[in-house]
């Protein structure tokens, strides 16, 4: 495994200080997300300090981003209507210059999500979060994107910035075992962005967090119904006690 | 803290007398409600002893609303399809005299949702219920619906209506920290208003009953995930014995 | 009560083999459902070892759905574009005969319904699974399509199929009072059709180990919101043990 280039900077401190800042400006992250994950996805932010908004109407989601401090587009279950509000959230993170992540669910399996996962990363800078399937997939158009962040997440995390790239070892074999969870992470990674001007840091962070609530939560549980509310339970007790003794 | 007008008329024996109304009757609450809340709408109103339906299909919307014994409106993630649906339920609600509650979800962000509240408070007795932001966008709305019955929820539940007033100081702040619980209470206030004719009473009873059963989860859990799970156990379980322990 | 004609196929050693064979071969079950009950029907598919996947965009419904072991459409709050969405896999269900599984939520409400019902029993070999007032309202339907296997879940699950006929004597009243559990049974009769090909078999092993989960459930939790996290932990920790001591 090659040693993460960034490592040093994400210790528990590290962490802890992004983790608060979202806990103190509590950014509100709008999510074009799946239905399938919206309340999982809005209760994961929640636990994180952040505010979940989700307008999809093409006549106000415009409006509804526009305050909101980073922006997610989750291509699951997208629908007609989710179609054209892209293009008016693109215009929002464009002349807001909001961080935008794209979560490419099932990419390879829809000529239309690989179609607009395209018109996404038009704009520079975007954040891409899929498994491997996906990012696989993904890869040609990611050649020609130079300027987005590529987030792998699998047994270990890879994130791949012009500026670095970051390796996270954390979290737990369960998180594949309820639907949405991969959504959430996205989120996550979405209100890391809002308050932190590193994507490569934000997302570390949030991966950290996530994964290290994972693994409590796993000890706790019985199966993954329980996992999933040990995860909430967790992800809103991290703090950076649980942080330092847990990152070693 | 002004004395609440009604509050003598809040007993344990009241509340319970409404909750066991809803338990034997069994309403149908009709909810064109956000895809984030549904579920837990859903849960909460079978909870209560209701049973949900939430059609929205304009095709279809009016024959499935026709037979319940309440409409809730919520306004979160309106569709077009959704807005389509708004004056077929309206107008359910106006032929057969219907109660509905109105839930203007993040009003205060999005032009389209004070139009659409605009266009159901056009209905007289309308209930609804929102947090102090939304309240506060929708009062000059309101200010020219005499008729409606206003619920401001928050630490205290402020109740105003044209017969009188009422202040619930029960639930907790966890309450704040699960995504859709604020719009499921407006569906135990629609389950409540089909069993009991004055909305005054019937809020406060649905909101006394949900608060109560916040604070005994907030006292189960450990955290926003098992404060969810406690919470959807505590309204199924509250009894008489329970109400009178609590209301003091 | 008739015996069951095929009870003694329902053994818990056939249960654990058809059990398995989800396990080993994971199919994807690409399900048109409702947006209530999408979050758990996901997860009850997760927790079975099958894969769920959920488009419902007219242009890339055929595509996701053409790569899954079996199909779901479920009529719970049908869509506009849910409902041009269903020639489109009927097509994909006709042309590679894939198991095709309809739960028609709340038919007895809506004519819309009714319609896209009597549409997808077009096509032979359709599994049905509803309550007994869905049931009873699609009996004449029924009666015209004498390939359809009949699923009516409630007390005892009745199954009825050309080749014969099942009853289950499994589950728990608690499952009716969590919403989208009957729809997810629906779900885990599709993922059981992708790996076993007697349709009749393959309901009855589905409704066998949900009902057996539900009984360890109610065993376990203290009210609907923990059966439903019970329900999901019993149902993935369900192995061939426990049915050998629960099937007696």
């Amino acid at each position: 495994m090659n040693l993460p280039v960034m490592q040093a900077r994400l210790g528990a401190e590290t962490v802890a200080r992004v983790l608060s800042r979202v806990a103190e400006l509590r950014p509100r992250v709008h999510c074009l997300t799946n239905t399938v994950a919206q309340n999982v996805t809005a209760n994961m932010l929640l636990a994180f300090g952040a505010i979940p908004s989700m307008a999809s109407h093409p006549d106000e989601v415009a409006a509804v981003a526009a305050g909101a401090g980073a922006i997610l587009i989750n291509l699951g279950t997208i629908s007609p209507e989710g179609e054209r509000a892209i293009p008016k959230l693109l215009e929002v993170a464009r002349q807001h210059r909001k961080p935008l992540v794209l979560d490419p669910v099932f990419v390879e399996l829809s000529p239309l999500r690989m179609r607009l996962a395209e018109e996404i990363l038009s704009l520079p800078g975007i954040v891409v979060r899929g498994n491997a399937a996906e990012m696989a997939v993904l890869a040609p158009l990611l050649a020609t994107a130079p300027s987005a962040i590529r987030v792998t997440t699998g047994r270990v995390d890879l994130i791949e910035a012009p500026s670095g790239r970051l390796e996270i070892a954390h979290g737990h074999p369960l998180m594949a075992k309820v639907t949405g969870l991969g959504c959430a992470s996205s989120a996550l990674i979405a209100a890391c962005c809002a308050v932190e001007p590193d994507p490569l840091l934000a997302a570390g962070v949030a991966l950290t967090a996530y994964g290290l609530a994972g693994e409590i939560a796993a000890e706790r549980c019985h199966g993954p119904g329980s996992f999933a509310m040990h995860l909430v339970d967790a992800l809103a007790n991290l703090d950076e006690a649980t942080l330092r003794a847990r990152m070693g």
